[in-house]
């Protein structure tokens, strides 16, 4: 089942939705014209349609494997890869300066949904490389920048991101790599890292590992924790890949999907590292490549929800199965297989929208400085990331519903779309996390962020009453219900609103996505059906994702271990 | 993480929430005693700790396999059947007349759900063979009864049924398969029958086959197709397994999960088969099978998100990661970890509970002959199919999310379960056909069935109201909401019902989960904590559902093929 880029429902999301007109009209992104969005969409559109998306299957079927040490990618991926890197999709973001094309977040996190869609595990080196290159632009020295990032963004390099431990997993501070100094500048990291995605593979020149490692006098916990690049080939004096590293990789984790995508278990001996940014504050550069990655990964759920939505529809469309109400007989006329549909089709919009509208945030926050704006982008991440995610998995799931029993066939590929998202919702953060994030981190400012937003949408609200009142009012309730939920959040206790994170992340997803949909609605009637599905069926489900957060902490801990063993 | 059997929860969950007294107090299953049902659920619960549950990842790794035309099933299956025949566990419901113990199916299901955690794919072969033995005892005529079931209980033989066909999966009165009368009282079956479940195996001395065929007269539709017996091996005079019948596997299908369980392609050419029933009546049969089925397939929902949960249990217990609110470093002690925990206890709590409820209204319908019990049977058993298996998934999910990043590696386990529920939810009818069969057939009576069943809820909640108050007024208000549903429900047209048959179902077992953890809540003071979470987290979504529901089939319509292709 071929898949088709959605390239006209980017340019209309981007420009009707969620305001990419302000980026463009940002001195920074002045480029970012419609013309060029058209085009870079359309040409990357091309890519993943014929190159990308026959991968697929291969790399499920065919997983990175590990012989003698060296990790062998699965059958077309160094094809693949090379199409990626000569189209200059993995310096996208990237400064100009050294070789980037320097095209905005919104339009970058369009094409990685793309590439997503069509080969999930192999758009992951990039992917990571992406996020070491913005890393290394804000924290590397020149003389690390200048080796390390042009090479990445032609992508005869690819970048790792080295954090997790065996028993340091979200708890990053608890890490046990040490580094020393090796007097001439350089550094010798010693340790094992886990979870490691795509820490080799046989296509590339040099692997640059970004390796947290905490030195003999750095502090416990996350403050004393320094960030090393780590290549697997020294560079030589002409920057050339020269003697190897004393790294490796131990072996390839067994995974429930992603087979393509090699997670390593990494192990350095007195590997030799180069500090990036100070000494003891490696978690500030690690968080600046964490945050890429968060909305990266958001909108790899999208992509899996796209692509798992297209399979299913030309599945419903092709299947004939007894006599439908409207007397033809494909499936698609079933009114429970359109209500599957439908939900698959308003959950990946929202989920879409909510990406992007943080991505123009970001952009509109780097442009213009506007603190206000970096604020929106930090609120809207975890939601992105957190929904976006939740979404590749629960349409993913539907995909497979729509296909009735050859759903659970592996031949069909609707259940790799199931495998390949499982993961989306963990990684980067688990989406516990995520929502932990929203109502600590991000709601420190009182909630302010928080209530700038819903005053536009309420204020949207009431300006499209005049034309859809009845899902306007659904909209201006919803959101006014979300902000007394708020209020009560940010005056309880941490542990408190840690209880109703989870719930209230969906909530406020809900209410953003009744949000775009009725935008949607407004600029193209065309749209209404679907947004009326998602106000009407989808959006009342945040009253009780509200009541739900409003139970709190001690109910919870009121069920004990022992209690729950029992 | 070996499996525990919950053999106290079955005890208090059968006498103090879903009333097992009374079907012990009718003559025909006086035998079963407190004590009777203690010493079966103990004695099979130990044959799942300590023999089953071992073989279920082995299954996983070392799928059946095919090879010239014999299916290889995997390590130890067939020790683990041997044990399981000779516990006497294949005919626990069967009627002792020909060797069964006859035990009420409320029993029988829990058995069933032990088997099912400790190892699903194996377990659906007795599984099978319990429908089959069910499906005889009603229909066939005495010859083939003496001759197969006491065999079939033995386990000497196992049993199949052959429904599906590649162009008739829901739509069964699309068959193609052809019966022809051979003159001397047999007939003769050709056609090819696709997802036959243990469509062979290694350890059985006959395959017993229960194939829907049209005979050359047989009307279009459902209503012209008979049932056939037609065995692996045609039995000789003495009753031994004879000729090889002209039937054989084609192919195993590749499966997302339950890999130790063989799904066949079967090609019948010419074989020889006998009648079941009448000819043209074969669906009456059939239905016999597949009701019997379908209670046992929600079971299977339930069983693995016992296993899930136990799992995820013992992982968030033993997983130190950072320090908690509570000051330790278990993983359990975090909010969010525990509320995932409690939503996982909660709803196999509620799932366990509608599913044996379902069956105990299956005992006293035919311990007492009342239309009642049977209504309130027919009217639980869409819903015991289709929200334990919902269950299953979104447990097993669950599961692999407290795992976090070791969620995805395959060698935990965790990612097993979710593989292998996923088809629960589409087996034996799609959980959407379950949902069209609540809102349609079980709706036949005005819902005079659904409205007694709200009647007692909302009776039990009144007398609730003076322990639990707040959550006794809870419960009889969801119930209320949901009379409301139902007799917005049953006067409308029938696609507007199945427009909203998959929420409404959802919201159903929503009150009823409440009205579940109430009356346990009620009968042990311990169990409050888990009813608040059931009750004031998770069933407040029921008026989300009922608002879906209300929005009926016009707006899906309204959502063409072409405007989702768009």
């Amino acid at each position: 089942m071929p898949y088709r880029a959605p390239v006209s429902e980017f340019r209309f999301v981007l420009d009707q939705v969620v305001g990419m007109d302000q980026v463009a009209a940002t001195e920074l992104f002045a480029e970012a014209t419609p013309e060029t969005v058209e085009a870079i969409l359309s040409e990357a559109g091309k890519l993943c349609e014929t190159v990308l998306a026959p991968l697929n299957r291969a790399g499920d079927l065919t997983p990175a494997k590990l012989e003698n040490g060296v990790v062998r990618t699965s059958p077309g991926f160094a094809e693949g890869y090379r199409a990626i890197t000569e189209g200059g999709w993995v310096g996208m973001a990237a400064s100009p300066e050294h070789g980037g094309m320097g095209l905005p977040m919104s339009l970058t996190t369009a094409v990685n949904e793309m590439i997503g869609s069509a080969c999930l595990s192999l758009q992951l080196n990039p992917l990571m490389t992406q996020g070491q290159i913005e890393a290394l632009e804000h924290h590397a020295s020149d003389a690390i920048k200048e080796l390390y990032i042009p090479k990445l963004i032609s992508g005869e390099w690819c970048g790792t991101m080295n954090l997790t431990e065996a028993g340091a997993g979200s708890d990053v501070g608890a890490l046990r790599t040490k580094a020393e100094r090796n007097g001439d500048g350089t550094y010798a990291v010693t340790g094992q890292k886990i979870f490691i995605t795509w820490g080799d593979n046989d296509f590339a020149g040099n692997i640059c590992h970004l390796v947290l490692a905490r030195l003999p006098d750095g502090a416990p916990g996350t403050r004393g924790i320094s960030l090393f690049m780590v290549p697997k080939f020294i560079p030589d004096e002409s920057g050339n890949p020269g003697k190897r590293n004393s790294l490796g990789v131990v072996s390839l984790e067994h995974k429930l999907g992603l087979h393509g995508s090699p997670t390593a278990v990494m192990q350095y001996d007195g590997a030799t590292g180069w500090l990036i940014g100070e000494e003891h504050k490696g978690m500030a550069a690690m968080f600046t490549m964490m945050n890429n990655a968060r909305l990266g990964v958001g909108m790899q759920g999208v992509a899996i929800a796209e692509a798992a939505f297209q399979h299913a529809l030309t599945y419903a469309t092709d299947r004939k199965q007894g006599k439908t109400p409207l007397g033809a007989t494909a499936i698609v006329d079933h009114a429970d297989v359109r209500r599957m549909l439908g939900q698959m089709k308003a959950e990946t919009f929202a989920a879409r929208a909510i990406a992007l509208a943080c991505a123009v945030a970001i952009d509109m926050g780097r442009a213009t400085g506007s603190a206000d704006w970096q604020a929106r982008a930090a609120l809207l991440t975890p939601i992105a990331k957190a929904y976006g995610t939740d979404m590749g998995n629960e349409v993913a799931y539907l995909g497979v519903q729509v296909h009735g029993g050859m759903g659970f066939i592996e031949e069909t590929g609707a259940a790799q779309f199931s495998r390949d998202a499982r993961v989306t919702s963990i990684y980067e953060g688990t989406n516990g996390i995520q929502a932990m994030d929203l109502v600590g981190r991000k709601m420190m400012d009182g909630g302010a962020a928080a209530y700038r937003l819903l005053q536009e949408i309420e204020d949207h609200a009431s300006e499209a009453r005049a034309t859809l009142p009845d899902l306007a009012g659904d909209v201006w309730a919803a959101a006014e219900a979300l902000r007394e939920a708020t209020e009560w959040l940010v005056a309880q206790e941490a542990n408190d609103r840690n209880a109703g994170a989870v719930p209230y992340l969906r909530a406020f997803a809900r209410v953003l996505g009744g949000h775009y949909h009725l935008k949607a609605a407004l600029a193209d009637a065309s749209r209404q059906p679907l947004a009326a599905f998602a106000i009407k069926r989808l959006m009342p489900e945040h009253s009780a994702l509200i009541a739900q957060m409003r139970e709190g902490a001690a109910g919870l801990y009121a069920l004990t271990p022992e209690a729950l063993a029992s």
